[in-house]
């Protein structure tokens, strides 16, 4: 008997949240590689706020996921089986994998990874998009420097945690917005906030007026809605916002634009967006930086991972969306040892 | 008998578009300018959106108009009687006068005007704030260069007018969106916009992607809302949106949040807002390139002038929010010849 490849694939295009039924679980044979390509044995996959947008009807950056289609998703593992030069059976790989145990690749947008330098998990995060997004976002397209007021909205999320850790190594004053005491207590206990809002139970707008009464230089947003219309109200003159992404924004059905945007005017202030494959000539860089972070202790990169295979990937997603997560949310597909 | 001095005064801070009610005719002898100070008499009055803001219940940049108080306005006039060493009887000065036909100043934000250069009024237009904020909102802010495709809202007002035109000298291809067939064929065939779109007639989204298909570099916006979110979904990649006002907003009641405004993500764009006076130091550089232009023929300066002096002022504010004006629009206040 063959081995098998589980597979996950878009059985239907949701109009709001998506559901369980939206998706179909499928079993192949283990694909073998042709000519220059390789079979990657998956062993986590990254579940991401942007995974919403990937299966929209209208597409955002790209195609959308056809129906019938497996999953796209960003996903680490090990090369199994190879008949391509530059990859060799054994080397640990990210790329975009799709919700699936096995794919089969040709090396394009594959990087390789030192499993030794941090655990496989943290390339998902702190060292892989998550943390990439926070560092050229925050410093590249926000110009966050120390003495500053920094604010993260999804700040317990894989981007934020991250966006507001380095904001603090860089000498800033750092505000999270979280949901729920627990996220809120993790982000100032464990990762070094100066205080933390919790929006489900305080008046958003209010506690910014207090905790920064002098003005919000920086506000990396992940989330868009009316946490993006309460901080606007408290820019400081020339403040920077940061359009990392709109997670509230993602259901189409609920889309909400900032109407007080006309604070840019009177602060004299930007709100910028960008796309982190754009630096992609940078990564070594940040990697090092961020990996040298990681080492000193100074940066914390916490993974959820969801075990259960690739069966539980549409509750992953929802638990995502429910923002129930605590740092970067990972599924767990294969065991490799 | 002593001469009056005629004043419109807000009588009641409006909730939407402010009323003939709201405002109250006032008649005082005119002033004597104490030690340091001098009286203007006021020729022109500058009728600007910026208006609805200052009589707001919650200040924008500065306090309200109070009830009671004369109304806030930029205004151009002669010096009539002076007891200030730096302003002689006969001068020419533009300054924040008021809707009333004599104001008394110590000189501060005084500054004198050359009245051979360009007649009194376009020193409410082309050479005065408004040319100013289309000068530095444009080139500063947008950083429009030569061969991109430029985009103005309310592209028949003062400000408006003035941007497209700078965008043409500057080599930029130009769409103007304006309310009126009137308007539009004014903008191309006096102003020398490329092409304009009629947003009371037609569908800007739709037309601004068969006039810009490969999208829009700039956006130089004076009116926010509906416009604005369309052209959100037709920005070029590294596109600028210029916040350099929002008439549309200026109803509090009637606020409308750019729900496009993930289009900045995903195009990789900035939104920006400014204020003009930032750039005070830099007024001369850009008064001399302005009125360079309006010597060579290559920049219309139009003012629309209501006469009536300051009784004319409730339905002159009026005709601005409806749209009625082609140019800048100004208060006739005082023949001073």
């Amino acid at each position: 008997m063959s081995p098998l490849n589980h597979q996950i694939r878009l059985a239907a295009r949701p109009s709001g949240r998506a559901e369980a039924s939206d998706w179909e679980l499928t079993t192949e044979p283990v694909p073998s590689p042709g000519p220059g390509e390789f079979v990657v044995a998956v062993a986590y996959v990254s579940i991401d706020p942007a995974m919403r947008r990937w299966i929209a009807a209208s597409p955002f950056y790209s195609a959308p996921v056809a129906i019938g289609a497996v999953m796209e998703a960003g996903a680490v593992g090990r090369v199994a089986t190879s008949e391509h030069a530059g990859f060799a059976v054994g080397e640990y790989v990210y790329g975009g994998f799709g919700v699936q145990e096995f794919a089969r690749s040709d090396g394009t947008g594959v990087t390789k990874l030192d499993a030794s330098l941090a655990p496989l998990t943290a390339y998902l995060g702190a060292l892989g998009i998550p943390g990439l997004t926070a560092y050229f976002g925050l410093l590249d397209v926000g110009r966050a420097s120390a003495g500053e007021t920094v604010v993260v909205s999804a700040a317990a999320g894989g981007v934020g945690s991250v966006a507001g850790q380095i904001a603090g190594i860089k000498g800033c004053r750092v505000i999270g917005i979280a949901g729920g005491p627990e996220k809120c207590r993790w982000l100032v206990d464990e990762l070094g906030f100066d205080s933390a809002i919790d929006y489900k139970a305080q008046d958003v707008s209010r506690v910014l007026g207090e905790l920064a009464p002098d003005g919000v230089e920086v506000f990396f947003d992940n989330v868009g809605g009316e946490i993006l219309d309460a901080v606007l109200s408290h820019l400081a003159r020339g403040a920077r916002v940061v359009i990392s992404g709109g997670l509230s924004q993602y259901d189409e059905d609920q889309r909400w634009g900032p109407s007080n945007y006309l604070e840019l005017l009177r602060t004299r202030s930007s709100m910028t967006g960008f796309v982190t494959p754009d630096y992609a000539d940078r990564y070594p860089e940040a990697v090092a930086e961020l990996a040298g972070w990681l080492r000193e202790g100074r940066l914390v990169s916490r993974e959820q991972i969801i075990e259960g295979g690739v069966r539980a990937f549409p509750d992953a997603l929802r638990m995502l969306f429910a923002g129930e997560n605590l740092g970067k949310l990972i599924l767990a597909v294969s065991d490799l040892t």
